[in-house]
């Protein structure tokens, strides 16, 4: 027997379902004005930034992004083609492949990374008051352990 | 002068960013399984099977779905190939053209209904306290409101 939505929680789900797709295209229509840059390339600029040597396996961008190993590597083609990721043979593991931050990736992601920090406060964080912010922080936290059965995964140091 | 985010605030902010995209992949999967659509076509056949005579202008679909006419026109294209949509010339202005959900479109639709409120309440209703529910609805609304100027299309009776 189907338990539908009662007015509220419909109302809830359609405005946070067009919410989070609105926010998502605004961000990313910033990010490639600014920066000509996609969102799911600066999140794995990110990851390898802040990771020992600025290198990383594929497995482990796709465990820290949550993403198909498919759609890593996909992405990692196109950073390659820009210059901004270099890839390489593990030297422990010949089958395996890691990516490596290069100067030029480092110099775009920190061009990029003012104008997303201006585009992620102006159409998110200073709309909110620090309760509002709090609340959507546990929200959001509520989702996660049960979408992926743990905490957000933090970048690594 | 860039305004970085403080810890609270990046962390806010990746978990929910993480978050509505584990649930949009989530949901779209489920969708998908239940009943070989995408969120996309099941949204455009509620609203159809909302409206009077199951028929509305494609500008008007793009509108009350906040989406752009290409993405509209695609997805129609896709819909009509299923036999669940009809596209003619409005009667009254012949450069226009509207949709008509099919009999096999609301039957399609009827099929998928109680898998995906199924879906949405497993991954995101039932997850949260009516408390949070009201604070995620709030929070939505105002993320909309700065996002589109305006409260959240209801669909037209």
């Amino acid at each position: 027997m189907t338990r539908w939505l009662d007015d509220d929680e419909q109302r809830t789900w359609r405005a946070f379902g067009l919410a989070a797709r609105l926010l998502t295209d605004r961000l990313e229509r910033d990010l490639l004005a600014a920066a000509d840059m996609p969102p799911t390339y600066y999140e794995l600029l990110v990851l390898l930034s802040e990771t020992p040597e600025r290198t990383m396996r594929m497995s482990e961008l796709a465990h820290w992004t949550n993403s198909k190993p498919s759609r890593i590597s996909h992405a990692v083609n196109k950073l390659e083609l820009k210059g901004w990721v270099r890839r390489e043979h593990c030297a422990d593991d010949r089958r395996g492949w890691h990516a490596t931050l290069t100067d030029d990736g480092l110099t775009a992601l920190r061009a990029a990374a003012p104008r997303h920090v201006d585009s992620v406060r102006e159409h998110l964080i200073d709309l909110l008051t620090p309760q509002q912010l709090r609340q959507l922080g546990d929200i959001s936290q509520i989702l996660l352990d049960h979408l992926i059965g743990s905490r957000p995964p933090e970048p690594p140091h």
